[in-house]
């Protein structure tokens, strides 16, 4: 856990006494599987915000060499994370596959596996078996989806527009509401986190019930699962497990902030992993957008980890660029957010710097794209564009004014 | 002024009465000009946020053709109104073909007009026949940079990192700078605004110092800038001419809010016209997902009318379907703000129970581009999509929790 820190010291500008005060009070965790040969990544408070990028297969749609591709795509677009999120078959070898093929940390969702290989026959060990393999294997994260309890569930019914939509939440609300029985993740808790502990594996407490409508946002199912979220925080922190909440999902624009300082205060500044948020359901095919709003307030406001939104999200499973454009919509609303947090923002004076002189090399260098350059590489060999010819403002305002 | 409020009203969802306060005390304009056979569409207090779309040539690109075909895209995409920001030669031909041929309010800069023609040796006297032959050919909306002074350019030079980005903003600033003389446009105002009145046109008064750089933002000179907008704000008021009033620009994202107050207090609540505002200066190729972020920001705190940004900002002019993709970025921002401001939510809400019923031909109707059927149709002849195929949360919580 106290591993690996001088690098993050340095990649992060930080202080090793301040991350590892950071980690004992549980506002700061580490993602790297002790068994894993990669740069850690720091996650939480007073670092960059990092940005996590899906990818993985669903039983109509599984191809490797896909998945793969998308997970290299991530890691050029500046990926933090990624995690595959396949159900079905084939969820053995695509986790092996992009572990040996990739260098940054790597999530999964067990309970997909114990779902896909069991359907409502999955009980606690199938759950326990497939977190076990999966630690073994090197995953350095991992959704648990604990927060959801048989009592939220029961009286779940015609108190939202869209009951679930997190597909991890509605496996176990669909198994407890079979089975009549409490949630196996929130039962065992304690036995979860002790394999965690073993891989110093960091836990990512699941919200099953983040709203899928901004209609839904900040309603009483969500608040009260994200009370369970605090409770469980306080005891993995206890037990030395690392621990991320997960958060919301769709929510208007000026419920964004609010959210993550109720997350903040209700699980004692555990780091926030946001999904989005979206701040409007009507941006299909344009979700990235929707969640670059969403991100860039919330992390802002604290948030330290957006998962990011592809343009087919709502849409089926995006496809190779629909992964760069998502990723790169995140990571401009991170760094948005992080001019602000860190004043991270000596890029942002190189790229205007570049600017003025029409330093088209430069700014193509420090783009958030480089792939850009590609496409307008003529600009290289001039000084101003087309979008205003020998009426270049930048140039005209040199004489007098530089 | 106080025409085609009716109109409006049922539009807006806002009694006439209300309307004509707002008009009244600034706080709304109506954009038509008195000759023009159009739809009247109001910007200010109150009314949905709107979106502009830039069109026009440069001397490098100049094909009348292309800009008409842009037009038609970003109406297809419900830009609210256009403007062209033509430079060069053709800026006649293609003024009158955009306004024979669109029927949503067209802005124009005349000083490009102006300036084109006469470069230094533009005057007054060119400046006025400019706007006069603007307005006769039915313009309904003028950005004048009547606010930068001698005083202030005199002054400006080392002190920001980029002196000024805004086109109109240099051409008038240089050409003070080479004559030694104030600004014609500040100097005149009352003649300018006898013309504008005599169309009913309304003038939009120019930030040419908006920050071209987040390093730059809210800094002396454009707030200098903005105090003389603030009170030639109260000279067009009393003269009955509209008023809009433009901001910028780069501008980090805690300082977005404040920007949009502090326009509103020193401008007596007149709209607030912002173009992005972009809140990085390094998403090269993918500024309009950072002018989403600042516009819907500014739009949730008051500013009233977001100018678009494609994709291609900072590169060139755009292609068409850039002008689609910036129109679509400004649209999900403006609308996000509007859920928040005008508790304008029912077609999310109409959205996300179609979502939920996984009712594709209805979300496809509902969605901010109704092309994406087009690349998604397949998803009409069957239910759950290839994100998570038969492992559909939305499907599998109907049993239980519908």
């Amino acid at each position: 856990m106290y591993d690996n820190l001088d690098e993050i010291a340095k990649k992060e500008n930080v202080p090793v006494e301040k991350l590892k005060a950071r980690i004992k009070r549980g506002s700061l965790v580490v993602l790297k599987n002790s068994v894993r040969d990669i740069k850690p990544v720091a996650i939480g408070e007073g670092t960059k915000t990092k940005v996590n990028a899906n990818i993985g297969a669903s039983p109509d749609r599984f191809n490797l060499e896909d998945e793969l591709k998308k997970a290299h795509i991530a890691v050029d677009a500046r990926a933090d994370t990624l995690m595959d999120l396949t159900v079905g078959s084939g969820i053995d070898e695509l986790r092996k596959t992009i572990l040996k093929h990739t260098e940054i940390p790597f999530g999964t969702v067990p309970v997909y596996q114990a779902f896909s290989e069991n359907k409502q026959d999955m009980n606690i060990d199938s759950i326990l078996s497939a977190i076990e393999k999966q630690c073994r294997d090197g995953v350095d994260f991992m959704t648990i989806h604990a927060g959801i309890t048989y009592d939220i569930i029961k009286n779940l019914k015609g108190q939202r527009l869209i009951p679930i939509t997190s597909r991890g939440g509605s496996l176990i609300a669909s198994w407890m509401a079979e089975n009549k029985e409490e949630n196996p993740l929130y039962e065992n808790f304690n036995e979860i986190l002790e394999i965690l502990r073993e891989y110093d594996v960091v836990i990512s407490l699941g919200d099953a019930l983040r709203p899928a409508a901004c209609h839904d946002a900040t309603d009483i199912p969500q608040i009260q699962e994200l009370i369970n979220l605090g409770r469980l925080n306080k005891i993995a922190k206890k037990k030395g497990v690392g621990v991320i909440i997960e958060g919301p999902g769709h929510v208007p624009l000026d419920q964004v902030e609010m959210n993550v300082k109720l997350q903040k205060k209700i699980c004692d500044n555990a780091p926030f992993y946001v999904l989005g948020p979206l701040v409007t359901d009507i941006a299909l095919g344009y979700d990235h957008i929707s969640s670059a709003i969403g991100g860039a307030v919330a992390a802002m406001h604290g948030a330290d980890f957006l998962c990011y939104v592809t343009p087919s999200e709502h849409l089926g499973l995006p496809d190779a660029q629909g992964v760069k454009e998502g990723v790169i919509a995140s990571r401009i609303a991170a760094h948005a957010a992080d001019m602000v947090k860190l004043n991270d923002n000596k890029i942002d004076y190189e790229m205007s710097t570049a600017r003025r002189d029409l330093n088209w090399k430069k700014m193509f260098e420090l783009g958030i794209d480089k792939d850009i350059k590609k496409i307008y590489s003529e600009l290289c060999e001039k000084e101003e564009c087309t979008m205003c010819g020998e009426y270049c403002a930048l140039k005209s305002a040199r004489k007098h004014f530089e």
